[in-house]
């Protein structure tokens, strides 16, 4: 295998930072132990649900070698590209040769089920066939291309083989004689094939694959992607031009994509209009229209982003999709800046809204993420809209090469995590290890070391919510020089030195914008990055939903496991009003209800493990 | 003219209770306002709306009068009928030549339009009329035929006259001969038709009509009212049969015209398995799924129902038509039982959620009824779906029917308004006036008379929301029998007697279920049967959306008006929190926002009259 970056720029020069590769960092904490398990299960698990499910099976009838007709959404190819893009992923780490079978063989079923002329959609086929580029709106096959392709430059940049990279290719170039100014016209009903076709670029410095993401980009606005009647304009983000939109709305997922497929048009062009109108989007998204967990999208109803500070708990949308997509786009913005507010944002999605998506077991997945819940909400082994089980994966996969990045100035701590990692920069090789049980402790030990001579800057990300931090290079304390976030240390790692960087690792109380009307009189648990909720099995007595958290209490911590994954719970001090009176009742008079208020110990445990055991109500935001 | 009844019974004796003619009761209190509003403006403006966007000249296009093509949706037919049922009770009280001529006008364009056949749609003529019954589900053909033959049934019980019937029982007749057991199987995808049989059938005495209700009753959950796949069967309330429903569940219009047809039926058949169902649904509406206002349908989502205290406030959609729905299912369950807790609904819907659909100067409709807002929901004129405007339109000319009732025991005295009644019981005259500023005040004194010896009882309905009351009658005490929620007074009322009522109008405070996740440490402001909310317009200082209201304060009342109409301003004590230092935060840590609290009077208007000033934010659930 070789090695492979998530994101590989063409020319470095136009960008101030640039990941290393994948492969290049060996992780061993917790998010060690998420992707053990998707290398040893999930990717497993996933091809075979792919395959009794017959989304494997539509390009064997595609390509006429089995009987049958498609099945799935329409949009089922896509969970084929995005499973192969995380299975490239996984044989960077296990070259594992019974994944690798699969992986050919697939890529083999796609490529015969590719027309002649470069076509590629196995939906589209036979009495459908007349149909292709009739309905970019909701038919999905410039997503699902999209998706080819990465997976294709994925494949490529891991296994250094042309075989799938020639399919998207031929498919690519078929789009871009198919589409354009004087072409047909057409953009995109769900953005994706922007940020692919960017990478494509990347990975054949062929321009046109560039310049048809631009065109896709900017041809939003006119009513060529939103054609389809039933939605309005705005869930498709075709309801003005990208450069002109304010706020995020539409379907969150399709908003989302076209901000990571903009980012790196903008990290290959430098348009500063795009940047700005990415900038506003960006702060609109964070101030107005994001859940404490870093959830998106609040509204069931087009699966979309709600009004202004719209974030119902129960009624959450928040679909694991849409946190990956965010964990995405705060990545690319953060390349385009070297500001960790970004990665900030990257760390609160990962640790609550996105991995809440998973089972610990690695065999589950939430499509949808609520912050309140009566017992019903479970996570499934596979959907008929299976978007995010394999969006998950391909996530998890490429974990690593998200930690560290570098820029002429140095090297960048993105995410802390027990790791070993062998990077190079300047041309010397550079070690460097972390050793930490991050989240649940703020003490990380980072040993870094070159062979030669080598003076460069390390860019310690200090997150936002730490309020002060401890930090010794070498058992002596240094200089807190800050620079958009990160703690900047100037030294000649040769030789080895030890950097201990100390958070307090203690729990704190959020509140919310007094128009986020759910949550007023309520606060929100957090220690360190992780957003915390209260579950019915650990809190035996009372309803969790009228628990009252006594905020001057004290908190007691206690080293637990859930499906032997290690957690640590908090209980708090609080007290719980008995529900009794309110039965078979709405309204009251004030006082008419006399409610006995029992002292007790509210147990909580991280957003992202509820759901692991057995049912019952859970809840984020507590009465304070 | 005659005069008519809002319900006739064809055989009493299964009944309990039946009402009164309308036009026996003249009112000119509060709703006498509203009622010479829509007598003098209303049902002329909404004729010229109808004639502007087209809806009278889709039948002047279907009988060939007129070239052009259909306009509006596709039950815009419907918008005429309901006029017209309006129009029929407003000439019982004005026998106005002008909308006499209108209303025969319009009959005569209807009776053209009409196939030789019964059939009656304007949509569905020229090259559509091979869709004919084709599409139950969303083409709503059946629920205009009802309220064809609702309309057909007043104008013939106000007039006398068989034009209008004659064309409702041919279609009827048509309807009749085409679905069936062992004709067409079919179900409408928007109950009403069922209510309109029922009546149909009482004015007749032709059990045909009856059969048919009870067939499209019983052959929902059967799949025939939920053929359309984009919404599932819940939203057509076809996913069990009507006997097996539980809860109140999808579009919240439909629900409740299924409630109110099912209740006819009942009331015709004295089924009581279809009665059990009713109160089983009743019980969960207002212990689980509806608004302090009386407004029901909580989400914009297929305008439906939500889940179990599903109720968030600025998103409330309660429809305008759901809150008329609502209304009259209330009034046939008391019809069904003689209960009073069925007309303090009646009574809560009228003075909240419904009367807010409708602006103070009678010309501008609420489709939607928000508990908040930011100051951007306003009133229009006209809506391209009008069916709210008719609907306000016939209950509010038809309200004096509703006010009183008579059974084999006496006479329900159920709303309380200054008004004059000219009543028969036991076939003697029976004079009874009010003398009231109801709402506004408690104070009720009813005078009865009888010319001749006539011991009866009068039931006087003691709201759910009264603590204590006084009676006098002919300035003594009596003694407080009360029977369902109604006091009984037995007598002999020959020659005139006082009774005098006097309801506590002060001001409470309500909390709701903790449930409702968005009213936690929230209360509502009532006064009497009135909710009140805080309008910018009255609150200058601050938000109001941040007010924090002193529930120990003392609140003073001020007389006060808008557009005219009077109204009783509350002053309440309380304080607001800066907003500046939350700008641009959506969360942060507890105690980090230090916001200056001021102390202010907070104004509250009754929230029926909300949105007839200047814009700006609206607030019902108030911080304590």
């Amino acid at each position: 295998m070789k090695s492979a970056k998530i994101i590989n720029f063409l020319d470095s020069s136009k960008n101030k930072i640039t990941p290393f590769s994948i492969d290049s960092v060996k992780i061993n904490g917790f998010m060690g132990e998420y992707l053990e398990k998707m290398l040893r299960v999930t990717i497993f698990s996933q091809y075979e649900m792919l395959e009794k499910v017959g989304t494997i099976d539509n390009f064997l009838i595609a390509s006429g070698k089995k009987e049958g007709s498609f099945k799935g959404m329409v949009f089922s190819d896509s969970d084929v590209y995005k499973w192969l893009e995380a299975a490239s992923y996984a044989l960077l780490f296990t070259g594992d040769r019974e994944l690798k079978e699969k992986v050919d063989r697939t890529i083999q079923e796609i490529k015969e089920a590719q027309d002649e002329n470069g076509y590629l959609n196995t939906y589209f086929t036979f009495e459908r066939k007349k149909e292709r580029w009739s309905d970019l709106a909701t038919k999905h096959e410039l997503y699902c291309a999209g998706h080819l392709i990465q997976a294709a430059v994925a494949h490529k940049r891991v296994t250094g083989e042309d075989t799938l990279l020639d399919v998207a290719i031929k498919f690519a170039d078929l789009i871009a004689n198919t589409f354009g100014p004087n072409k047909k016209r057409g953009a995109p009903g769900h953005p994706e094939i922007e940020m692919a076709l960017v990478e494509l670029y990347r990975e054949t410095k062929n321009q046109k694959y560039l310049n048809l993401a631009k065109y896709f980009l900017e041809e939003r606005g006119n009513g060529y992607a939103s054609t389809y009647k039933f939605f309005n304009p705005e869930y498709y983000i075709d309801h003005k031009p990208f450069k002109e939109l304010e706020e995020m709305t539409g379907h969150a997922v399709r908003m989302l994509y076209l901000c990571n497929g903009a980012t790196d048009i903008y990290l290959e062009t430098g348009d500063e209009e795009i940047f700005s109108t990415l900038e506003r989007l960006w702060n609109n998204l964070i101030t107005k229209k994001m859940y404490v967990t870093g959830g998106i999208g609040s509204r069931y109803e087009g699966e979309a982003f709600g009004e202004e500070y719209e974030l119902p708990n129960k009624r959450a949308y928040t679909e694991t999709c849409a946190a990956i997509a965010s964990f995405m786009w705060n990545y690319r913005m953060f390349l385009a800046t070297g500001e960790a507010k970004y990665v900030d944002l990257m760390e609160l999605i990962l640790y609550n809204g996105l991995l809440s998506g998973l089972s610990i077991d690695g065999k589950n997945y939430f499509y949808v993420n609520p912050l309140e819940d009566r017992g019903k909400h479970r996570r499934k082994s596979w959907y008929d809209c299976a978007c995010c089980p394999p969006n998950i994966a391909r996530t998890l996969t490429s974990f690593p090469g998200y930690m560290y990045a570098t820029s002429k100035d140095g090297i960048y701590i993105n995410l802390y995590e027990g790791s070993e990692a062998n990077l190079e920069y300047k041309n010397s090789k550079v070690k460097l290890t972390q050793e930490t049980d991050y989240p649940w402790t703020g003490k990380i030990e980072i040993n870094i070391s070159t062979e030669e001579d080598n003076t460069f800057n390390i860019f310690l990300r200090i997150p936002s919510w730490v309020d002060n931090f401890e930090i010794e290079v070498d058992g002596e304390k240094v200089p807190k020089n800050m620079e958009k976030g990160f703690l900047r240390i100037q030294k000649n790692w040769k030789g080895g030195h030890k950097v201990e960087l100390g958070f307090p690792m203690t729990m704190k109380y959020i509140e919310s914008h007094p128009f986020v009307r759910e949550n007023i009189g309520k606060v929100a648990i957090k220690r360190g990055p992780l957003v915390y909720c209260a579950e019915k099995t650990d809190n035996k007595e009372g309803d969790v939903w009228n628990y009252i958290i006594d905020i001057n209490g004290e908190v007691e911590e206690e080293n637990a496991e859930i499906e032997n994954k290690k957690i640590i719970k908090l209980k708090a001090k609080g007290c719980f009003e008995e529900l009794k009176d309110w039965e078979e009742k709405l309204y009251t008079k004030i006082g008419s209800i006399k409610t006995d208020k029992e002292q007790i110990k509210i147990n909580l445990i991280p957003y992202f493990a509820w759901a692991n055991r057995s049912k019952g109500p859970m809840v984020v935001w507590l009465k304070k």
